[in-house]
């Protein structure tokens, strides 16, 4: 077949949205492809020999670089039985009918009702629900959320989601009207933030945290900020905060919390709280998750006129999700945000916009009923799902404070505990010729770290500056790493070795 | 608590994204809100007594406005049995383990295989996948498109997608660069793609289809118009097509399609063809579903020079789902695009783009495996699959016949047979004093029309102008209902009814 030398194709990146050309999205690039060509070629065959045709150094591909808790094989960790029960209940109604035998033992009555009610609401988990997502979910989020706060929640300013990235890009596309606007995001920051404003062709107005106070904020540098790029002609008019903090683990205190809010409302600027890790809290004694909203709302009981006022005037969105905290059922895809102080205006184009998405899939909104209405005590569920939550949240937290124990005794690391999510996020200084090694590829030195970090362990995990924290004048560098891996003290062996090998390829 | 005189909200309708503002999506519109309070209403107690105090004169309401074939309780079509068991069996693998007695009759031998192949690919239904999908699930498309088609397909070129409508929303963020760019959309169009383009900013470019030839593209009035809008400046470079046709229920010709695929070559043209209605064919024998691709890869064997090159160079993006069809499984919200001839490039910006949304719902992408792959004869569960599918099947077109045949009985109603799809689209004049009463409100007489019926009989159907079909200059208006309803009768009986008394009321 000829080819034509005249025909142009239509789409080249010349001609494509360029604003989809500037969004980088770290979590999943040029390291995580990688990553899945080695497991691909692990799993095509015989290990042995793939191992040696394509120069492989490893058994297995650990991704650490993505939290995915439920992944096979390396991270494994098994789904909350409840959950899986109701689950396939709603899936396949028939196993209702069956109340004897082996699937009353299979299902206990506390499942079945689950499924029942939910049933009863949604028809059918192949139908569409109503596009917020179904009523009977909504109203039990809003329970949720007022025994959380003790402040009221209205379920018609609750909106289910395809997991907690498409509410924060749904909310995104309504807030940014142009490219003056500017939207607050924290450095470090998850990356969807920055691939999002970059999409929708804004200024990402960074606020540094601060590693030396527990990644808290620093509210009067913030504003700061804010007066500066506004009288650089940007519009800043938005803040996201993430809380407790990815990548940073860090959990932000109470007091820090009110001076965002009352910055926000001095400011004028919306806040958008991405709370996905609320449950995943290592030391709640010391230092609890407490919702902006709860903190915006206890404004209201201040006494204070201008507190009182802020309460009910800055305007919030909260996000939430099913695939983090110790059920991390990120397959589904479920979550959903609250909208606080919102012009009933702009909340009837939010319902627009997500009645042009039809509605969330309805596992994940079935997630979220879980999610919120946990078996209580007394019913049949309840001790095995104490057991398995408990389990849970204990492995994360012993793996957690293990990893970052163990990190910190490396040489030229430095790694503080986390007090909540997912994460570690170790700074490790970098030997001047890492550094110019690094310069020979075009390659930061915290990318050349982590790619030959994969290259020689099978161990994925993401650089700094993916989440917007570069690499510093003398070496430091960043990189982000998941708790998850089942075999934690394998992992952290790979790890070190490859770090000391790597310091001495590079020393003096 | 004193409220601010001061303080203005930051996002109000004048300060939000304005593009926002101009999205319309009229299958969820004002009639849908008003058919959701009615149901509300009559779920909220005792029917009678709600009837009497909001005065409300049916029983039910009829949602005649969205295909959404598994709702309750109107339509309530019976998932496919075969799709359930294998979900719930991916949900809850403990089920695999127990594999005699009664969980055995349950789960057949083909379903309890079906899992695990799935599960051994995915680990779990609440791990991310591939960003693309599932690899082995996009496998199992491209050798459904190869049988399809007789044509190769790369799984490496399938992305897995949260329904239809997820990947026309991606792909049209990458092919819109800015607001001189102008998609064509048919007239009438599934709401979808004009929202989509108001939301992107660009211009929606119109192209009629011929109502007198079974709403047939008119090739050569769709080539004066790129003519006509690029001399005004307008960048047309894109071409949706929806065949089976919605709301039309209309099916292309293969000279249709090999038409507008030459003029998509001739004109520099990407082609969206949206074939979510693809199972949905009422007379295969006289009009056969016949997909894009096929016709596209079919130029390549023609032996004439322009059009093997054709075959190489047209660029298009075939889109399926698996809400309609026989399975018609929205909630779990899955679906799939294909691209062909793209440029590499090109491609890896749609990756990324992907990426950032982590991945389809699994429980969709599950679903996607099912339609691709259904059981084969010979195995355990084909008996009751074709049973269940051939059932549903027929029910669809005998109903689209009956309710065409009944339509066309009403006076002043047109009506054809629709080939396919899950709508009918009559034709309805209304009498001029209608047309004024419709002024007075200040309303499209068509909308008006629909409310009246929404008011007098619970049916909920839109109106010709949601989808872009304005009402004509002697009162010719049109209207789109699914073909879904279950008691066929009832619903033309109370249609028919509010029809002739509608007549009446505005007769000269």
């Amino acid at each position: 077949m000829s080819a034509s030398t005249s025909y142009q194709p239509v789409l080249t990146e010349k001609s494509i949205n360029p604003h989809v050309l500037n969004v980088e999205y770290a979590v999943r690039g040029e390291l995580s492809n990688r990553a899945n060509k080695y497991a691909e070629l692990l799993a095509s065959g015989d290990n042995e020999k793939v191992k040696k045709e394509n120069g492989i150094r490893f058994d297995s591909v650990v991704t650490a670089n993505i939290g995915n808790p439920q992944q096979q094989p390396y991270l494994a960790q098994k789904p909350l039985t409840f959950w899986r029960q109701v689950a396939a209940l709603t899936e396949y109604p028939d196993l209702l009918e069956n109340k004897s035998g082996t699937l009353s033992d299979l299902f206990p009555s506390d499942a079945r009702a689950r499924a029942e009610q939910i049933l009863h609401d949604v028809g059918s988990v192949g139908a569409y629900s109503h596009s917020k997502g179904a009523s009977s979910i909504r109203k039990h989020v809003a329970q949720y959320i007022e025994e959380r706060d003790g402040h009221p929640s209205d379920p018609e300013l609750i909106y289910l989601t395809a997991g907690a990235s498409a509410g924060v890009q749904l909310l995104l596309s309504v807030v940014v009207s142009g490219p003056e606007v500017g939207v607050m995001i924290p450095i470090p920051q998850y990356p969807l933030y920055s691939a999002a404003l970059a999409f929708n062709n804004c200024h990402a107005v960074r606020y540094e945290l601060d590693a030396d106070d527990d990644w808290a904020v620093d509210v009067a540098a913030m504003g700061r900020t804010v007066d500066e790029e506004r009288a650089k002609g940007v519009d800043v008019r938005a803040l996201v905060v993430i809380n407790p903090g990815n990548p940073t683990g860090s959990c932000l205190t109470e007091a820090n919390i009110q001076d965002i809010l009352k910055l926000a409302h001095e400011k004028r600027l919306v806040v958008m709280a991405d709370e996905v890790y609320q449950r995943n809290i290592y030391h709640p004694d010391q230092r609890p998750f407490i919702s902006f909203k709860k903190v915006l709302r206890d404004f209201g009981k201040s006494g204070n006129a201008e507190e009182m006022e802020l309460a009910n005037q800055v305007e919030l969105v909260s996000f939430h999700s099913i695939s983090k905290g110790v059920s991390g059922e990120c397959g589904r895809r479920g979550g959903y945000f609250e909208l606080t102080n919102m012009d009933p205006k702009v909340e009837a184009q939010v319902y627009k916009m997500a009645s042009v998405n039809l509605c969330p899939p309805l596992q994940g909104q079935i997630g979220v009923d879980l999610l919120v209405r946990p078996p209580k005590e007394g019913e049949p569920s309840y001790a095995l799902w104490k057991e398995e939550t408990e389990g849970i949240h204990e492995t994360l937290k012993k793996r957690s404070r293990k990893m970052a124990d163990q990190f910190a005794k490396l040489p030229g690391v430095k790694c503080g505990e986390a007090q909540g999510a997912l994460y570690l996020f170790p700074e490790i200084t970098l030997p001047p010729k890492a550094i110019e090694a690094a310069k020979k590829e075009e390659r930061k030195p915290d990318l050349y770290y982590c790619l030959r970090l994969l290259d020689a362990t099978g161990i994925c995990v993401v650089p700094g500056s993916g989440f917007g924290k570069q690499p510093g004048p003398n070496g430091e560098c960043f990189l982000r790493t998941t708790v998850l891996a089942k075999e934690t003290d394998e992992f952290i062996q790979r790890f070190g070795d490859f770090h000391k090998s790597f310091l001495k390829e590079f020393e003096g």
